[in-house]
């Protein structure tokens, strides 16, 4: 029998097609071509890129600004979606509404090697990038034009990943997406009703019924959640309330790039190759600290295609229940 | 300047990025490979599908049953989504809801010829496939279980079909999709400050305006919408208020057909072999007639990828304006 699950956030209702269900080694991944040729977010192209707006200097080596010596580098987009001068210009058109596309559109490039993929990055490397998303939305907080900054990564081809050298992106945007607020309505009704936060409650009962627990440690749990939109959809959260992203100490940076590390190694061992998007989820800008709000990152394999009845209902038909899939990722590290 | 544009019914937000705008060889469309072997669908083979539920026969042939002579042709999905024997069960675990995935899952055969793509059908064949729609809708209605039908069309592989025989499916529901639950509130919340349906305000002011218009006739008209999430994104609208796909006579299913088949046409004529989904949207069942609510097609072209961004934010980067993608589908059947 396929069964039809809510997710508690958003409302928004999945279908787990038990009858489809698939193992790991069922879900067909296109293996990676290397491009070859040349690669501007390599060291020694600089120039290639923008100027840097934030970079992480290794501290061996004194290299300044533009030069080599980076672990991790941020640049304007050279092709971004939105651009960050000029004001808003807010506009009816007859009954349509519409304005300027103001907003920063970043790259942040996760490591100097080519090679090295983000699930790859030792915590203490892995650490640097976590903290290039919080000093960047840090920042952009203080342009008031912006509502809130979104930090994605795109990870192999079938996940709209344009260039082979690891890179996650952030946009800052004058509006609030309306995914998150659906999330910030969501949480927000509960909490009014229950006094508790969502997401608390979400991780307390993960850890009791222990059967979508992927990984945790001290302070950070990794989950499948109850109505995931694809097989091996992640959530990584901190155990403790924490309403956004930017609070975090670089001690617990260091203990989500551990944990963060671990869970997309075991997606990977599960799957070789997988391409997937994160997302992370925090609070908008200039909130100071909701009750309701639990900053988050999603993380969305792309192992089924959106097709008709997705695009037409919202609705998601996914064959993999997230008790295996955890079952899966917790197996997968075993030799 | 990139553009922010709201969409007037869900309040969904996109980004239209002129800097990136396209002209339509700009968008690579995989070649479609021919199958081969067995058809399930194909006449002959009838008795490899679950038994019809619906059919519309040739008017010189009156062959009855699972036998050939049928011109559309409706079976369960042998791999339903959902299925329709037993009840709801609704149940609460813990903070999570969920049900059994009650509900029914059609295939629309839409031509006998194996060949023949539904933007290929003549309307007088066409009217049949929208007719099936109509009256599958109609029978689905009277099981209280199911509180919508969705249909919906995956047209190439990269949309989603997994056969090559041209066909639609339905998919019955025992809640409201989301989506159409934000339609419904942005329709309805229109209504009630203006008193006047937001679609037949939309049609009124792009009649007027005349930029975005793709096609009409007498009772039907295609636009591209104001904020589109897709390059080529066309919706086909009644002209007159009308909230139920289901109120349609047969005399006007045919003047749909004319329309709908023109508006494919042309994006075939701009884009051969352009993979797209479309969906219906009409009131939900039993809701016995709205005021503000005011059905329609989706059509929407599978040109651009779906990543990190998209699914995070629920905003989508479209590079093609709408006014521009209008003028290329007016001209593209001159000669």
């Amino acid at each position: 029998m396929p069964e039809l699950r809510k997710d508690p956030v958003l409302g928004r209702w999945i279908i787990i097609s038990k009858e489809r269900s698939k193992r790991p080694t069922d879900f067909p991944v296109e293996k990676p071509r290397s491009g070859g040729g040349f690669c501007p977010l390599c060291p020694g192209n600089e120039s290639f890129t923008p100027p840097e707006v934030w970079s992480a200097k290794s501290d061996e080596n004194g290299a300044e600004g533009d030069g080599s010596g980076w672990m991790v580098r941020v640049v304007p987009n050279k092709f971004p979606a939105l651009i960050i001068e000029g004001d808003l210009a807010k506009e009816g058109v007859g009954l349509y509404d519409k304005m300027n596309g103001i907003g920063a559109h970043e790259v942040i490039v996760e490591s100097p090697d080519h090679e090295e993929s983000f699930s790859d990055l030792p915590a203490r490397k892995m650490q640097f990038v976590l903290r290039a998303y919080r000093e960047r939305i840090l920042d952009l907080e203080k342009d008031l034009r912006f509502q809130y900054v979104l930090v994605f990564k795109n990870h192999g081809k079938a996940a709209g990943a344009s260039l082979e050298h690891s890179h996650s992106q952030l946009i800052a945007l004058p509006i609030l997406p309306r995914m998150i607020v659906s999330e910030l309505d969501g949480a927000k009704s509960y909490y009014s009703y229950k006094e508790r936060c969502l997401f608390c409650d979400i991780i307390r009962q993960e850890m009791q019924q222990d059967v979508r627990v992927v990984c945790q440690n001290e302070r950070f749990i990794v989950i499948t959640p109850f109505a995931p939109r694809t097989p091996f959809e992640m959530w990584v959260l901190p155990k403790h309330h924490q309403s956004s992203y930017c609070l975090q100490s670089d001690e617990e940076l260091y203990d989500l790039a551990c944990i963060f590390g671990e869970a997309l190694q075991r997606l990977t061992a599960c799957i070789p190759n997988v391409p997937y998007n994160f997302v992370l989820h925090t609070e908008p800008l200039r909130s100071g600290g909701t009750e309701y709000f639990h900053w988050h990152f999603e993380i969305v394999p792309k192992l089924t295609s959106i097709a008709g009845f997705e695009w037409g209902s919202g609705f998601y038909i996914n064959p993999l229940p997230p008790e295996e899939a955890a079952t899966f990722l917790r197996k997968s590290l075993e030799k």
